[in-house]
């Protein structure tokens, strides 16, 4: 099975206005809620696919209930631990008219250290129950220490499991040194991580800090990886018009079913490329349109680079 | 007791950003949840008040159990009919550094004329139950009828109870012609009814609607009374800097309140006057400042007019 963390796990509440004006009131004529949170976005992508699928994390309150309510629905293992906190929402306003996004994101419950102890012993024990590999993915809720996926993955790695990290800022600095098999930065988390907007240059910079594998997200012009076997970097056959909400997650279900698949490199990255470019073109944000998603798969060029990684 | 009816009800959510952007993402800082809707903020001002006050109307879902655990820590009888639908969300979005808001209102759940018929049935047995007065109180959820607060006006005469109506558009004017014994427009509601933006023609042309009593909001200026017994205008001892969030509500807690107390109209506009500027001076939306609402019940000129009501 594919064990998916989500520390911070959220409610998501997608609000349509016409058009969102500062300081007015607004009727909002459709709301959507949904599971949220990366590594859950991840897990029903992973799970769509067909592949078996455990998610890990906290909820609580009743926003955790809901949440758990929309989980029970889907063809996943619920194996989130329950917080004396509650749950976050986030709220995404669109923009009826454009189609422009405005997002606001509740920070999350505090989580005790007592908690994050009992999380621990928590997910070593998935770890030890099969897990072909772990993905670490999003932002850390209040009162979970910086250096907590790098916790994480050195667990997993004690245990055996592959390890990819999605975040970014100061975790993913700090998890990075703890050396997960991959992280999956995009273009701001790679520049604030190197101080580089060279994708190249920061993709090649990142590994040096401690990951075995880097894939870089070029936004519409696909993704950049470098890694132990060589450097090559995917493109879908043109770009995507549409919404790019959880696209990244998509990308990393590809990623990480391929590496449990045992695919070369070039087929984990033209999975992942295709999968994102198919949940941009889904018209429901974060979904993948498999159809799209079959017929972009043959069609995603990968070019192996002479450039060292 | 004294009965507020919130057929809309809300679980209020406040965000503070540190400013708005549209089309950007935004990190909250502070989220307080809260119940809401008008009739249940008129509730909480009149048991903050010491009245023995009973909510009803609909709640329904995850967010329903939400607000009515909420209900449970207030000085107040929860009558509440549970719906098949959820209760919606409200979310004010609050500039940290300015103050200014932006609201963002779901439209709630779609109730069944079943449970529409059901509401009614239960109403007219707590207007039974020893009511004193009535408010009717904000917007209609959807699937219920146009027509549906002049119906639980008619009940509420027929039982003797006295009715306040606070409501806006095409339901105020329908509301307005069952007869009510009090309507509290502003200035917005009372020129859609109306046509006119002049408080004076605009609030007797309102009563000639029906109202026995119509008494209008004037903002930072106070309030315009035309009654049986003659004509008011009341004003604070100065215009009140602050959040105008629930200054209506707490005026329609003061007006009722003045009533059940059988208080002449002068007294009964003095109070809705402090009560609604000490809702303006609270720190927290929506709560008014006691000593602020001690300090200004004398200090409110309440000056009668000569003119025909």
């Amino acid at each position: 099975m594919i064990l998916t963390v989500t520390l911070n796990t959220a409610l998501d509440l997608t609000y349509r206005v016409p058009a969102l004006t500062p300081h007015a009131s607004h009727r909002v004529t459709q709301v959507i809620e949904r599971p949220g949170g990366k590594g859950l976005n991840v897990a029903r992508v992973l799970a769509a696919l067909g592949y078996e699928t455990v998610v890990t994390g906290f909820a609580g309150g009743a926003t955790g209930e809901v949440l758990r309510g929309h989980l029970a629905g889907l063809p996943l293992t619920d194996a989130l631990v329950t917080s004396a906190g509650p749950t976050r929402r986030t709220v995404a306003v669109v923009d009826t008219s454009t189609g422009d996004t405005t997002q606001l994101n509740e920070p999350g419950p505090a989580l005790t250290s007592a908690e994050w102890s009992a999380f621990t012993g928590h997910y070593a024990g998935l770890l030890a129950d099969g897990a072909d590999a772990v993905a670490l993915c999003g932002s850390l809720p209040p009162g979970i220490h910086v250096g907590a996926y790098a916790e994480l993955i050195r667990l997993a790695r004690a245990a055996g499991v592959p390890v990819l990290l999605d975040t970014s800022g100061e975790p993913l600095r700090r998890g990075i040194a703890a050396r997960p098999d991959l992280v999956k930065p995009n273009a701001d988390e790679l520049a604030q991580l190197t101080g580089s907007r060279e994708p190249h240059r920061a993709t090649r910079d990142a590994r040096r800090r401690g990951a075995h594998a880097v894939v870089s997200s070029l936004g519409p012009e696909g993704m950049l990886a470098a890694t132990p076997d060589g450097v090559w970097q995917a493109a879908p056959p043109a770009a995507m018009k549409g919404n790019p909400t959880g696209a990244g997650d998509s990308a990393v279900a590809g990623l990480l079913s391929g590496l449990v698949d045992g695919l070369p490199w070039p087929q984990r990255l033209a999975r992942a490329v295709a999968l994102s470019a198919a949940t941009v073109l889904s018209p429901v944000a974060g979904e993948f349109d498999r159809s799209a998603y079959e017929g972009l798969l043959p069609r995603v060029t990968v070019t192996e680079r002479a450039e060292a990684a």
